[in-house]
């Protein structure tokens, strides 16, 4: 997301706050990951930003409305953007959502596509491996293609034509994704579509700035930066610099 | 460990404490892991307990010394009986560790081991991946055994004799391993070790209990105990009945 951001948006600064001591959001309770949304909301907003990407698609699944609540900036999720766009190129109909136990269970991705068409079938399938595969680096390894496949076999066999990567790290598989899927299955990229929504929420509401100066990104993590720019620099292919630890 | 302990000690009480709102501790800071661990020690010692077992390898690893600190009851950790159990098997003095990220990082079984016969070479393995992969109940996939084959090469290439399971979730991978290392590979299950250590000390200091009566049970988890208690009886093999939540 920070990618998708930032080269869409190169003239905006980025607050960015990883959860580093409590991720991964995936496995816990709805009532845990509001908590921890509403946490990391509040620290963010305290930095006075002027808007906020819940760039986690668990978080956004199970907590937006609670972190929109009451707040007078605005607040997106990664869910809506990427329904849209999965419900704008189906041709079939059919449509496949790969996440986290978490965000399948919140059905946000049903909801908000069956929102937009409810003649779309859904078709749901945690892949808790991929985030674990994706950290240990093994993006092109046999290894992942084998759980992959696995992972993927029940969509092949629903006739998807339309994929929503609802996972921060799922882009990386995109190619391993993308093979076992074939050519005719569209992948959406939540981040992407989350992307170009902020920036058209920030021309719209007139908040995009337009002084020509050097940009300011700054990383805050709740635990163990070391591993946060290993990880983080493989995301980004760039080098991480100047990340914060904050102690809560 | 809860299987070990309650196997080898039928007539005592156990009182179990999940942090399933924080793990996996493996990827986190030294910081975080004691100051996690600080307050599971803390609510157990609030329940009264005579006797408290450390059984997560990471926390015990890095942690003990920590938790020991001011504490009048025994608080047995299972890096030292895992350590004291490869001493006593290896013969050609070379013994392998698998263990999470903060496991090795923390050099504790290397430490123990040294301290017992310097002259063991100790060869260190970090395996991100074994953990999600219990937890998926991917325990005999090709997935896991060309996972195992990856992690597990430079300890066959050290030709080492004995091997320590440092992390409660390797022993449910032990046929893979152990295919894989051979049968002179020698493996060494630390919740083993540890429960005849707590055996011990419980008898030692006149702890034990002698009454027959029935025993007691007690589990807490911090967060989804729906997801614990599928996870807890693939580990167990039997059901897990009266899960409570408690919210910090």
């Amino acid at each position: 997301m920070f990618k998708e951001v930032t080269t869409l948006l190169p003239q905006e600064d980025i607050i960015y706050l990883g959860d580093t001591a409590r991720i991964p959001y995936g496995t816990r309770s709805a009532q845990t990951i509001i908590k921890y949304s509403m946490k990391n909301t509040k620290f963010l907003l305290s930095r006075g930003i002027k808007l906020l990407v819940v760039a986690c698609n668990t978080s956004s699944a199970v907590s937006l409305p609670h972190l929109q609540h009451g707040n007078a900036i605005p607040i997106l999720g990664v869910i809506e953007p990427g329904a849209r766009k999965a419900a704008q190129v189906t041709k079939n109909k059919k449509v496949g959502v790969i996440g986290t136990e978490a965000t399948l269970r919140s059905r946000a991705y049903e909801d908000s596509i069956h929102g937009i068409d409810h003649q779309i079938k859904v078709v749901g399938q945690p892949c808790p491996l991929f985030v674990p595969l994706v950290e240990e680096g093994w993006v092109d390894d046999q290894v992942t293609y084998l759980t992959a496949q696995s992972y993927l076999y029940p969509l092949q066999e629903e006739k998807i034509d339309t994929l929503v990567l609802g996972c921060t790290h799922y882009p990386l598989l995109k190619d391993v994704i993308s093979e076992i899927m074939g050519d005719r299955v569209y992948l959406v990229n939540s981040a992407m579509e989350t992307a170009e929504e902020v920036k058209k929420v920030l021309e719209g509401k007139d908040l995009a700035n337009k002084e020509a100066r050097e940009r300011l990104y700054t990383f805050y993590v709740t635990d163990n930066a070391d591993r946060f720019i290993k990880v983080g620099e493989r995301f980004l292919g760039t080098e991480l610099r100047g990340v914060r630890e904050i102690n809560w």
